[in-house]
């Protein structure tokens, strides 16, 4: 095997021309963002660091971000959670309410938007000034005091995001939030709404390929039993629905976002965080699929 | 870690008393079985066997096969199969018709019903004598000469599957069955009544933990990289409704069967076959799940 | 045929002891309604009335006022309406979101919520202030004065109706609410909390069978044309998932609402209004129901 | 109001060279019909008949004779016959398995395929002869010993009507077929190769004008009660999923076919068949539909 380096640039190279689909324009703030931009980072549970392209820039990380909810709440409640919100694969759009109708107002999982938002409920019940202690999370993750809500972005969703208006209030008709409306999606809008660079965002998701330890500090920040199973959930439900396709051509558990981020991880080995803004008809970064499934195919490096 | 026979009988001794569940009755003959059966195989890469129980006594692996008619229909068309039957998880039951309806008659994957009977007629399309052929694959990948379609299951399910037949009807009436439909669904339901023991359907799954070879002969059965795809495809649908309860309790791509039977694999590493007939609500083996469980908690053996 | 008034107490009293069902407890104030409350009026396009039982007590006439904002809207926009909300039967219960979902925003017809939230839109677009005027409609048709909105009932939907924020949201999200969600929804709100007796619901409901001019003061409400279409709609969407039941049993265009309100029409012969409020399983008046069934037996009147 | 032998011709004369859709393609035999034929009659109560254009020539009457079978199968079981069968519209296109999938099996009203096949399945069990015996009775409410099944287009039927073969599978596979598959599915599409012309199918529909007596020979074919209710079936259900739309605009209660056809009723008037091979894009009649609208504008006749 060449050395990662070489790789990551080769395959950055090889996929960099081919830079198809569309920047997320639901929200104005997404769409302003430059088509072009392209990064990676890679870092080892060693904390070898390999980086290329615009790796050093910020960008919304939004549904990557539901990962690090998740966990927060997961560390705080186990498997309680559970209850609240399930673990299979949704098989449907991710803001779909049909599925939520079928099933009695239990989301199918906690990636979803559904879910990620009774995860928020949860949050609001736990802690004490949850916005604060979320962005504290994260940041101990990421081992990082500069990262921040955007309050633009957080903003331009409230004033647009009708349909997750429309998530809460059907889960409040089903009993599945126990907050106020509008304190919960106020910090649902939020998580969505941090920024990241690459490097940050591959810090941040490295816990999960290190048995539950952060990568530089090595504080633990989830059991190692409950990693494997945020791991297992990313496997299934990271990816919308193409979960299926990005487990068969890429291998790794892993989430997206529509800011066109993606982070995905080999148990006790890296974790990569890879930017490209735009994205393929299922809502994923297009060069960042393309450039994951090139790049084990290269190093065989999946978890199958 | 203590050796794996220890911990397969200390495991199998746990879960022994706690039966729940029931057999499955929707056809004749598989009601019949003695539902206290309890058998158990482990086979490593290495060749080394660990086996409890009932491990002797063969069974109905109904569903479980569908996991080599795939092998043997990706082994000769390679990724075009998938123009013809997704690799998404599919959030309902197995044998569900709505998905079907609302995705224009490709089915979600190649484990469910629908899908499999696909991938039926696609052997059909390719092979000469397609019952046959499929008989001397299956018997060469478990590496014995003894296994047989079992006539009276497949009688029985030929009498009482007006699901099957409403689903391969339907499927060609979106033109995604080519062969006659009696032809394609006498080779599903034979392919459903394959008997095996757990010691032949460890090594029938063999080849998936260990890059395509076979682990007795060491003949290549699927290429390295199409084994890893067909891995993660069993990680994501290969227990119905209930893969993620799966990946997340147990964490090993496998699929089970309504005979009661599953099969599952670390890569590199082993395959593990379980039977015990009573299922859970989902149609899972109740015991084989739990020992799953509990095996893989104690070994810490999980792909994530 | 025995005398109109005659068969009303005798239909009535053959009735009156089968008082099934529960009354709605969704809001508080519906639920604290006395449930033994049974009345009856009969209003002729000649102008003969008949009444029984508490005809003359005011009760939450809900979703029956829907076919009085539809007539407004209708009246004012013409078929333009139905470019934003379909004539068709929905099949599903009256909140569900899930044929919203497959329809793209439009709903299936202007009786179920999401439709009558469209209609409210509407109006919101159309009526400089809206809640007054329609007010003023609602008075004009049922030549009463004293009729008004129940703020109690507003405010009860308005903190517990969740499902209702969850589809005006999700209307909103496919762009099919123009205005403000909360401007629309309190509009909606208001129309549901109107408050009649039997005799001014009767008269209300009194120029759908009169060819579209109110029964007392022969003023016209809609023209011809649009009185049969809104009897069209009524005859099939009327009574939510129990529209076939309904039109198989009865056979009269009408309407229903959860506060135990029934309102339906003989075109060119007569309007009849009842109200018992105790609910059966699809939600419609239980006591209502089987008093119009008998009636329509007795009387042989329906428009088959 | 002009005669109506005029109101007829004029009415023809208008909507004949808007001759828009396609004539059904799925099975061979209605695909060859000149799709220029136009034909119409309209019988009245008192026996008087109108007729124009091609009235005089048969074509399949397809799903338009569901309303015969059903009247058999009510006139010898009575309202049994609903325990197996709804009476509700039914919201998605005619041969959908998705409903019957969350209803378990029993079809929403006996117009749709499924319900259709579930009558075919009770006269199965109720005649001794079906085929036989149905043909007479579709002979003794058109008044005609010429009517025959078509053995080609029941044959074309037969080999590509797989979605039809779905559905009774899947009823079978809930129950709700208690004959043989094929016994019950060549009754089926038998029934709906009959051939008829204009004048055949407005006599054949003429009980349901006329309080359930034959119009010509005043035998009774159908109790009055169970006629009302026939024909409030037929508003509700008789046209798919452009149910609402019909009565919105006709008003009428009656039956569409692919074969072009459409039997509409006015009760207590008349009984009146059109005859149009080009479909609109939900299935019916393109020109028959736009008959009906413009001849019960003009002559001002709907239920409403």
């Amino acid at each position: 095997m060449k050395d990662c380096q070489s790789i990551i640039e080769e395959t950055y190279n090889l996929v960099k021309e081919d830079n198809k689909g569309n920047v997320a324009s639901y929200i104005p703030e997404l769409s302003k963002v430059d088509s072009n931009k392209f990064g990676v980072c890679l870092t080892t549970v060693e904390g070898e660091q390999y980086t290329y392209g615009d790796f050093n820039e910020s960008f919304s990380i939004q549904s990557t971000a539901k990962v690090l909810s998740l966990s927060l709440a997961y560390d705080i409640l186990g498997d309680q959670i559970f209850k609240r919100v399930g673990v299979e694969p949704s098989g449907v759009a991710f803001n779909s309410l049909s599925q939520l109708e079928a099933e009695n107002g239990i989301p199918r999982n906690p990636l979803i938007n559904s879910g990620a938002i009774v995860i928020c409920d949860i949050l609001c019940d736990e802690l004490k000034d949850p916005k604060k202690e979320l962005l504290e999370f994260i940041r101990r993750v990421a081992n990082s005091n500069t990262i921040h809500y955007c309050p633009k972005i957080a903003k331009s969703e409230k004033d647009t995001g009708f349909r997750n208006y429309a998530l809460i209030n059907y889960l409040k008709s089903f009993g599945n939030i126990k907050n106020d409306v509008d304190t919960v999606i106020e910090l649902y809008f939020h998580l969505c709404s941090i920024k990241m660079n690459c490097v940050e965002l591959s810090i941040a998701f490295g816990y999960l390929s290190n048995k539950g330890k952060q990568l530089i500090t090595h504080k633990r920040i989830l059991s190692e039993a409950r990693t494997k199973r945020v791991n297992a959930i990313m496997s299934l439900c990271g990816f919308y629905d193409e979960a299926g396709e990005f487990a068969y051509k890429v291998g790794l558990p892993g989430k997206s976002g529509v800011g066109g981020g993606i982070a995905a991880i080999l148990p006790t080995n890296f974790s990569i965080a890879i930017w490209s803004p735009k994205l393929n008809a299922k809502g994923n970064s297009y060069r960042g699929m393309k450039f994951l499934e090139l790049f084990t195919s290269k190093t065989e490096d999946t978890i199958f």
